[in-house]
């Protein structure tokens, strides 16, 4: 099978995770490129720790490079739809972290890019390839429970993010609950048509500053006729609470946390597990390496992606429709944003 | 203790629950007398059965006995507030099914009569008195766990009720959902001030015929500044559904389903579990005897019942205002209701 | 249906609750007399509390009077063989609680009397009526989980018994453990061949002054090829650790704990679920119940009882092999106790 | 940080599993070659797929080459007395998988050639490095819990082995059981002094034909005064089945198995979870790069290996003295089996 030969653009969080998978974990991946316009001496160390052969200040080093196959996006998200663009132009392949943009213009111009360029553009929803999650809409795609009837997805951050990240996160919905938004269709198998949102301001009052909210509920209108609820809050305290339920003709489909580990500890004082594993990268970390496998295996077999443009512009016109209906108190359709 | 002598008024399902129960398992009570316009022959049996004195097809015979001291209200709902007004101008005490009426006009005369009689009222919500939502209150009440920032409740009973039970119930929030909205109250320790519902038809298509739904969502908020969620369906499958969560400052506090048993059988297919219990009899059991024995004692001790008129009313008037909300879509305020 | 007349020997810890459950719960069972040496004020006032018109300091008055179908016997255990004699020898069916009798010879003698007087005779080995334990076993003997081949019973009191009771209780093999060989049998379908059995002193030093040991395990041969363990500690510390566990050709069926309630508490601690319920009344609260009523309806149906003088014969045997095979540290067969 | 240069002594499934772990996942390692006497075309290709740059079939090779610092003893047991000896002579760390041997002889003879040569040896104990074994004895290790009472592991094989493997295994006690073994030495902290075993042909008749059991309770006496049990079965059909407990004076620590999801099915037929993973590939996965990570750490920082060849050797001898306990039906004290 041909190796897939691989650019990634951003070296920070998300983009380290991505590197050391493609690095080390990703069968006929091959990362030999980075770039990041802030890399010094600790990130060049870091890619030489990973083999990455060049390292790069400029991204032009990867779209011009004629020996990549494809892209791995992880740079702040006002850069994606131009670097979808440039990628698409430049015939390789493309993986995005989530969000896909933040301005509609620019989204579609970036999907009419890589329509027309015939690439592939695989989207970070990286729930989808949790092996909970997927369990649970397996079964409820397999009909054997019969329609879905209820959506319901819990996710609770372990702590509030800093301050500055905040400021300029683009609020709760689109930073936060655009995973749940995903996990819902994903879920439910249908398109959602309307949202309406509830919010607080309960973890810490800074949120307030920036017109955003740390506790949030949104309820969902789907396509089929079902309906779904998902709550956020960005401080759970005991670690990242990841849940998801579909209830059906049939009965109930359901996960649970994965916990640290499986250890009861009985005592007088009462019995005492472990908590949930801590954050993202404890709990996905499976699912990031299993959604890159799907990207390179996408490419190698020239199949679809299993997440694609269409579903990263989804969740992001529901968490616009959920953002303008917590600010007018009333139910938003989806529509009204597409309009 | 002085024994409190009941009459009881109404002896259809729920009305013969507590009739056992005050029979047999309430300290402190006498079941002297029960009175249903329908009595006949097997109900004058059952009375028997449970060596009840005075069987009788007219309500005033209870009323209007010196010697009863307080009565069980569980005839249908629309006869609650007129029963209410005429124990309370008999100067008896008052437990009374959920919900309170359905009429605000009448119901404010039936509290009105109560105050001025000056004899107690409790009401029938008996999920109070069930000992795993108790312990996730009191646990939130105490304040260890700080602030509560989202309340949710998952109820949903194991099969639709029959066709014609449907046509005259008044619809799914004022006889399904009532007892959720009262614990949604009792879990945040704080008032609803408005509610958005979604509803569906899933379960099964005579619902719509009589403008209800079977599949609800309800979200809240509350006076202390959290939100809520409350999510119904008419048929589980598995059994009844009970679910509550608070989350707070600090964590997390919730309960689980009791199972039939406690068994586990691991085979090649998995792992099995017994399911919840069956319905309401099977769940709320010890409940129904604890909230019976806290009214004996209400009146024993001469304190305030732990439910009251008021917390009646307030129950309805979220139902109400939930149903408003799904025909109108659009967010509705208690306010509005009550006005 | 007969009403069965009972009359109960013994007012301790046991007899007063067999006395509350046959006043109360057991449908066609009538408690019409009780005997105690000690009987006192305090335990007349008890008596009248649950309606029985006739207390006595002399248990012949029970065996004595002609309107007396039954007997429950729940003195001493060295009382025992001699009430059952004196029970069967006035016809009269028996109820006794466990165990049997603590000498061979008077065991022998009791049951000839009981089979030559043609009554019924119950032990009371409440486990098998306790509906976790009774599902494993059903699933068991259902056959549907192919043959047993490890039989596993886990039982710890909460806390130690004070030092009186166990200088005068036999050890913790007859006084304790006979429960969990009543259950190996139960479960395994099968009898035991043979025992091996390890103490330790742990809990508390008291236990060594009484030849005793406080933590003891044992293994069992079974006559159907079957193996099993059961180990028992006079001191869980967290609640009355009670769990079976049956692994079969296709696969294990076990049980777990009972818990106080279903709460959760997560936070950054861990999360905490409730304790096992505290102790045997908690926990076989609902046998306890369902043991007296199927002794009423052996007798009311004329049927065999569901556990009978042999059963509690044969784990009196077992007790009496383990607590030889600890003294001497080798396996001892059941034959050999027989013999 | 010095890189450890690594030798891998045969290529069966343990070696391979090890070989991939050493190639991809062990910081500070690298494995530059692997010898096997019976390395074909096939692995030769797996070899070059990790970058082995060394591939034999003579194991001189690998003690004979200079730029080697240690071995992976992944050959059959017969193999592992003469492979340390060899190691230790060449002055190469040694991994050992175990057993260590299976004649005590040459043990002894192996354990002294590598106390003279002063280089590390580590037994393949992988247990002790699960997460969830770990956490259980290090709560008990801290003393948190007090002095434990009762040691309980229960080990099930998914599925039984073919009949050629278990012709030469050794039997169960040294073939599987030599894991708990050495477990229940962890979570006690203490030594084994005597064991007491039963065992029974359930699973398949073959066993039998080896003089072996496929079903096995061992009872143990530890020198600190506490007892425990160990059961074994062949074939737990559910998946790999990996629970231990430690009983304490302030209570019980225990872990549960590992699922290969969280997800939870609730219909009318119950409430079905998921199997336990399936076996020690998955279980343990983590659990073996933990190992040869600390292997590797303990030489580079030159430490105490955490496993040592004294660890093997115990754990052999419970083995043996267990085989002989269940011939004899006799316990057996672990100084008769070391004189």
């Amino acid at each position: 099978m041909k190796e897939i030969r691989i650019g990634l653009l951003g070296l920070g969080r998300i983009g380290r995770l991505h590197a050391a998978n493609l690095a080390h974990s990703v069968p006929g991946a091959r990362l030999v490129a980075a770039a990041d316009p802030y890399l010094n001496e600790e990130g060049i160390a870091f890619g030489q720790s990973l083999g990455i052969q060049r390292m790069s200040r400029d991204e032009e080093d990867i779209f011009a490079a004629s020996d990549i196959d494809a892209v791995f996006i992880c740079s702040p998200t006002a850069t994606h739809p131009d670097f979808i663009c440039r990628a698409a132009a430049a015939g390789k392949h493309i993986f995005c972290e989530k969000p896909i943009g933040l301005e509609l213009g620019e989204i579609d111009t970036a999907l009419e890019a890589v329509e027309k360029a015939g690439v592939k553009l695989q989207l970070g929803f990286v729930r989808r390839f949790d092996r909970n999650h997927k369990k649970v809409r397996d079964v409820v795609a397999s009909g054997r429970m019969g329609e879905p009837h209820l959506v319901k997805v819990c996710s609770r951050d372990p702590e509030q993010p800093p301050e500055d990240y905040v400021a300029v996160s683009g609020g709760i919905f689109v930073d936060m609950m655009i995973h749940d938004f995903d996990m819902a269709r994903y879920l439910a198998g249908s398109e959602v048509l309307e949202v309406m949102a509830y919010g607080a301001n309960k973890v810490d009052p800074f949120f307030a500053k920036y017109d955003d909210v740390d506790t949030a509920i949104v309820m969902l209108k789907f396509a089929n006729g079902a309906i779904g609820v998902i709550d956020n809050s960005r401080a759970a305290r005991y670690g990242y609470d990841q849940r998801v339920e579909v209830h059906c003709d049939k009965g109930c489909v359901q996960d649970g946390n994965e916990r640290i580990d499986t250890s009861v500890i009985s005592t007088a004082q009462g019995v005492l597990y472990e908590k949930p594993t801590w954050f993202f990268l404890e709990r996905y970390n499976d699912a990031f390496i299993s959604e890159a496998a799907a990207f390179v295996d996408a490419i190698q077999h020239d199949h679809k992606p299993p997440v694609d443009g269409q579903d990263g512009l989804m969740a992001l016109l529901i968490a616009m429709a959920a953002k303008r209906s917590l600010e007018e108190n009333s139910p938003v359709r989806i529509s009204e944003i597409q309009g």
